[in-house]
């Protein structure tokens, strides 16, 4: 299509292994994937911005139970959700983001009515879900986000510290985000992030994914990039804006930027990094290091794909 | 001195008019200058640590009433004390971080315990208050923050916007950020940043300070930065990290990228801005867009001197 309006997204990466859920679960994750991509695509195809797009695209993924972000989302020690979120309109650099909130049904309508609103750009806790509410977003009630799966393994996380039983946690049980990345009829590219956090983690931690330039950067003729891993390393990088720094100044691709970061930069502190981005022109990228990580995209031909880990899925025209 | 340390500081920019204080009150805001940069210097001419030598710089600057940090800090639309500080360390990227902290009296010191930790980079609210006090950090009652001046600078605010008369806030009453840069005997490089957000200011409303590539950034053989200045562009920016990146992939010299973002990427917003920084070697440079800023180094040869306008104020050997 000569508009060359794409679209890619994530929903966290890590070990996935296969043996932790039944394969109707798999089919089911990589459906939700298909269908978060097609919210988005509706709106990328009739004309609409990459930022509603994006938009729509990550509530979905914050709607099912498969990922770490909204319904679904991971639990703190104290049994707690506390989610993050944040987006960002390449065409003019606006954002938006919130943290800690807990009541909001969908984090990222949160980021993207304060980016709206041209005040804040991030708001923290119960100011957010106050705003939120100001806003007429839909609230529930913090229980609304539980499921049972999370709350069985958060059981087994602390279990295994009581019994000083040194069991690592697995990576999708530490982490998961989920994020989406668009370029729209006009050339505009958009990125959003939203995130549960990690199962156990310790309440009031906040990670990279409300923070512009960390787990979320967007700019028109450069790139927009969503990422998921360890939060504290894609600060201490500021990995989402690194990509765009080489590609704008240091005369990188997209794929050298992306693989450099993900493979080097915060491979180099041992951490399951990932990311998915988009450039200027062309198709998007979704580089990880672990053994797996739910992606999917819609190229330029309107094609649409998903995996969650070396398989790619094509599922057709979007 | 052969061994090349160098500390720089600075106090919030704005246009700090002259008439809106006694010149008592002008030359004591010197002297706190001065003797936050002492604090620092001690620490690095005896072969301390940049990390420690900033920490140092800005635990007094949070102690005096003059800045808007710790004791003296701006209030929220609520008339209440959020507070943020950051702190990162050049030599290894560890960083740590605070947002909206009411009782610890050195936001920096929780910054700092927190990159010493190693567990989570940045914690909001109390949260961060009880890890503060778990890790020994003085805490104090939230009114020990407010001054006079504050809650006059607040109701005044609060009468304009009552009474629908358009009257802007002065920069000095909006903005107001410390912060501190420096490099040791080793060649280490080391940024913090503290505030206490702006009068008025929404509650919850989280801006650059905290934020590691927006508000402050240091990494070692590139530069060290703290910023001031409206945070939502800050972090837009990803100032702190831009500065990093302009040098590291563009070959601008510190100069250029630090006159690059003050005069232009953040002016093009028309917003004040302002920002300390410090290179793998050289003197620490203090650009600013508006009619003045606290501000103070110690140069490579043991210099000290201070300023809030364009008179710089030569102290002598530190």
């Amino acid at each position: 299509m000569s508009s060359g309006i794409a679209l890619g997204l994530h929903g966290g990466c890590g070990t996935l292994e296969h043996r932790l859920q039944s394969q109707a679960d798999w089919s089911e994750s990589r459906d939700h994937l298909a269908q978060a991509l097609r919210a988005g695509w509706q709106i990328l195809r009739s004309g609409g911005s990459a930022l509603d797009a994006v938009q729509a695209t990550v509530v979905v993924m914050e709607d099912s139970p498969h990922f770490n972000a909204g319904y679904g989302a991971a639990l703190t020690a104290r049994a707690e959700h506390e989610l993050d979120a944040s987006i960002m309109d390449g065409s003019n650099l606006a954002a938006g983001a919130v943290c800690m909130v807990r009541r909001v049904r969908n984090p990222v309508q949160a980021a993207r009515a304060l980016l709206d609103s041209g005040t804040a750009l991030l708001l923290a806790g119960d100011a957010a879900d106050a705003f939120a509410a100001q806003a007429g977003l839909t609230m529930v009630d913090p229980s609304y986000f539980t499921t049972q799966r999370r709350l069985d393994a958060l059981r087994l996380l602390q279990q295994r510290a009581q019994t000083g039983a040194f069991v690592p946690a697995t990576e999708a049980e530490k982490h998961g985000t989920v994020g989406a990345v668009a370029r729209d009829a006009q050339g505009h590219l958009a990125a959003a992030t939203s995130t549960g956090g990690f199962n156990n983690t310790p309440p009031g931690r906040v990670g990279d994914s409300p923070i512009i330039g960390a787990g979320t950067y967007a700019r028109d003729g450069v790139c927009a990039v969503s990422c998921t891993g360890q939060g504290e390393i894609f600060i201490r990088r500021v990995a989402a804006y690194d990509v765009a720094a080489r590609i704008q100044y240091a005369g990188q691709s997209l794929e050298q930027a992306t693989r450099t970061l993900v493979f080097e930069t915060l491979a180099s502190h041992k951490i399951g990094a990932g990311m998915v981005a988009l450039g200027a022109t062309g198709n998007p990228v979704a580089p990880y290091n672990t053994l797996g990580m739910y992606r999917g995209w819609v190229t330029t031909d309107g094609q649409l794909a998903v995996a969650t880990h070396q398989e790619i899925h094509r599922m057709g025209a979007a």
